[in-house]
């Protein structure tokens, strides 16, 4: 089923080849200021032309369909289409008879009995991912409160983002391809977001990130390296609090170092008025599978390109398609944290 | 909602401290043969008492409320408690004064406005895992043509067995613990389980991973490593054929190299009676977000048990609790791979 | 599945015979009072004993094994079970061979390949419905604001409630069973309950009320009576509102018959500062499938008892099991409701 | 959420002055050969143009946007839209200072705040039905072996039909309007479809019909009739088969009445080799919420039009749109069923 979310529920329909890629968004809130220039911004970062991505580029525009009114989101499902225009569907065939490698032609054919449309990877297409953009724009204009950003942090294993154009010529002139690792830092999320067995933060962002596809792998706050870390190396503890321990009189009035007043909490511990976050963050932001006040942190690893010259495969491909990822990886989480937080 | 999956449900209930654990399984195939002995080998697999868990033990003998009748499964649900006994919760009190560090104490007092069970994590704690892995013996049960396979691969970053003993007792010494990665192989899947866009097999098996306390990361196939090779090092490639390439007269029957015969192909590839997985496994056993045939190969990073010594927390606790996780690990592989199947 | 709504589940399991019927209640509320005495009065109105009951009784005392904690509910889930006592399961027997008519063991059998539990209907037993009135007892303190009020309005056709006892007694003294209609009302239910397409109020209710065993039917206001009336007949007007037509001077303040006071609206209609839903009812208290602040109304027919000494089926029966339900019928408005309200 | 189905999902978006009306149906099995020209039959059974229908008339041609491929369906979703072209938005002003009594112009403005679309009733309208009709068509195309068979059975509370058109053009000439009953009838269903508790056969499809605009109650078999019937009028009686009783020596074979041989039951009763449904059909097919394969029989009341010319409503509206509708209760019909058969 194509669809993700409970209470914001994001439904992807189209094919890579197929007159258009679109998206419905239901549950999005009514009253949202909406016009098809606020989806620029993001959608020009998904797009292809910079070095190491594919010549084929397209328009991107979107077209609203249903849920928008006089400028505003009514709260009825929302349906945006992009059309495809540069599609070059010669380089596709022969696909179902030689499954590229690395890609969905071998298990989608098995799966749908030979039925699927198969140029350029149909419904399996990164393509699919410009509706997944187009419903985090909104998604991000839900969580207005949060501050979304992903970026790039390897190419092929090099942290240094001056070496890249270097590794991305090399690996182009083998016919060769490179992977990358993004990461994704959420900031101004409330605490609570998140539910104890099965839906957790990390359950549902993780659902949502393997849905993009090429993903390998995703860890939150140390990740991997926690399981190499002592506990007294991981752990997040509270802020301390200077407890005045009782010594005042009854209906005295203590001073937080944060300026704010308080009752004398006469030793019983409770000083802090509003819950304190821990402060370090090895967690990335989340206790128990929920967010604990302080910035939701995530990376996501992706695979090297698949389509490869090397491996014999034509058409126009990404050196590195994680180039073109953070966007992609921001929209799945703003779309998996606004369905928590509804 | 502490329910997962579409066609096999399995929603847990209880706490930690309150009279029982439970689960409920929805779902079940009728007809399958099941007793409380069916249980037995992977509830102990889960069970404290060896080198570096804690000296908490329980019996964990399921009682099957519902949906066994004659020894068989029924169709309807199958609900099991566990009675909880050894329970000390004057260990937890004060934990919503002073939520302990790296738990979820902090995060669900919040969430439920201080109503939360808070002895022993309440239905936070680990303990409700026991429901997860009375589930996976049922899921297995239906997956009876797979084989699932989990085993713990490093301790504290060690990867030679052993050697794991000395560091627990290390660790364990200087009141700390120790984290872990898990890899879980499942073979004998048939080609076709995931969705296209947003419940690929990845998705489905990290978001039922995440449901597991103290799960910091999950990465499939290569992994992260994948991140750092090049597409000419991670791709898979299909079986080479010999083909015959129309060699042969209209209806002329050639001869695989497993013996299977088929009608020459006359050139057009096709020459592959049954569908062939690559002959590598970098991906894990998923292309596409779909299974291709191969093992599916992932692996798990927990985190070292945050109740430390160190850090000022008494009660029993497991020095290294990543040691009881590899059951559950199947237990969660299985859950997510049966609801995909069905 | 056996488990219904989104944000407010009710999951039932158990079987007539077996040692328990249970309920998982998901999605409660923290901090809502709850104790075994709260579901006295609602378990007692569906219990049997009064005249044209059947002669079975138990106890129906609820255990509850999970969410509730000193007393208040914690936001987990809330799992009640019901121990059965007084079972004669040797009257039951043979009923796989010979399905009695007019119930589920002949649909049961062929759908579970004769592995469901035949003893008093198995899961399919009306018993099943303990679990529902008891999470309508939880629904019911969610919706504290709201009142239900179920009551039986016919009993063989006969509205006058004197002449049902002679009717019960003539129809038990010729082995045979009658039906009934029950009516519900539900009152103080906030505008705007319900959602477009699919989730309209009458279609939660009425999925929610056809899993009740025995109804035959149910409609919404007028209901079928309303397709027998004009237009003019069905119709639900506004309240008239006697507008000043801008009749004063702007900044001028007028006062509604109410003894509100509202700006002079200047003839352009907008004088009630509160939405006022239609002054008749016809509609039963939904318009475009939305609550519209009107008492919600709608009927229920339950068919005759199925199992009756006439057509050679023995055992302990209702002559009209239709008098135990309206109890049944308030709940499954209670747990609809409360889902379309969180 | 503006979606039905878990398996067969049906997602219906636009407004009915917006550019479109559409819907994504997903859970399409692949392979099953669908052009537009398979909608034509059933959408024109849907449109205005008889007597006692609106004069708006739209040419409601299906554009396939996805989910199709060379004359198939791919197993991808698959979106259709209607372009809306015959708009007249100036007879909907105002409706948002003065709503249309018996619409949802009223409570659509409360629930989302006055950002919904009015014109027409926006995303409430009756036009949304397009697209149920359109996926009605594809679930019909799945459900092969089922024979779907609505009518109208009633207008105006009158059954013949030749008095119909009298009562319309009477209704008409009055500016007022007449509800009706529409009752369908699905023969070749196999045993077994629908679920215990929560899923019956009546809970998914009242719940499919009540989203159908103006519906305002449902029965099936003997429905509200059935509440005035003694158990032993209404009850259906299973085939009696003469059973040999053990008359025979071991390994004798008897023969049915229709000729099928079976081994000597030996007075076991289990003469029937296939189970057989009831003789009689006043359940209207369905047992404990399973079908039972008699045909399935239910009645559909419709309210009369709200939009009247006495109550001061503008605009072009049907007399009756009871006559537009059973094709849209076929196509409910067939979407609850198909979900149920997946």
């Amino acid at each position: 089923m194509n669809t993700f979310g409970n209470k914001f529920r994001v439904s992807i329909f189209g094919e890579s080849h197929g007159p258009v890629i679109g998206v419905t968004v239901d549950g999005v809130l009514p009253g949202i200021p909406l016009s098809v220039e606020d989806f620029t911004k993001d959608l020009s970062r998904r797009k292809a032309g910079a070095l190491g991505t594919t010549p084929r580029t397209e328009a991107d525009t979107p077209e609203i369909l249903s849920g928008v009114y006089e400028g505003h989101t009514t709260g009825a499902p929302l349906t945006m289409i992009f059309r495809n225009e540069n599609t070059r569907s010669e380089d596709y065939e022969g696909f179902k008879e030689n499954p590229r490698p690395g890609h969905a032609d071998f298990t989608a054919k098995y799966k749908f009995g030979g039925y699927n449309d198969p140029r350029g990877g149909g419904h399996f297409s990164g393509r699919l991912t410009l509706g997944i953009v187009a419903a985090g724009v909104i998604a991000k204009k839900m969580m207005y409160f949060a501050k979304f950003n992903a970026a790039l942090k390897e190419v092929g294993g090099i942290t240094d983002p001056e070496k890249w154009p270097d590794a991305l010529k090399a690996a182009a002139a083998d016919g060769d391809s490179l992977g990358g690792v993004v990461e994704c830092v959420v900031g101004g999320l409330p605490i609570g977001l998140g539910e104890p067995f099965w839906d957790s933060v990390e359950s549902v962002l993780a659902h949502a990130v393997f849905a993009i596809p090429g993903v390998r792998g995703i860890e939150f706050g140390d990740g991997f390296a926690a399981s190499r870390m002592r506990g007294s190396e991981h752990i997040d503890l509270f802020p301390e609090h200077k407890c005045c321990h009782g010594e005042h009189e009854e209906g005295h009035h203590c001073h937080h170092e944060d300026g704010q007043e308080h009752e004398c909490c006469h030793g019983k511990g409770g000083c802090h008025k509003a819950p304190q976050p821990p402060v370090t963050n090895h967690a990335g932001g989340v206790n128990g599978g929920i967010t604990n006040g302080n910035p939701l942190v995530f990376r996501v690893a992706f695979k090297p390109t698949a389509s490869i010259a090397k491996a014999g495969v034509g058409g126009r491909h990404d050196v590195c398609f994680a180039l073109r990822t953070p966007v992609i990886v921001e929209a799945v989480a703003a779309i998996g944290l606004v369905d928590l937080a509804l």
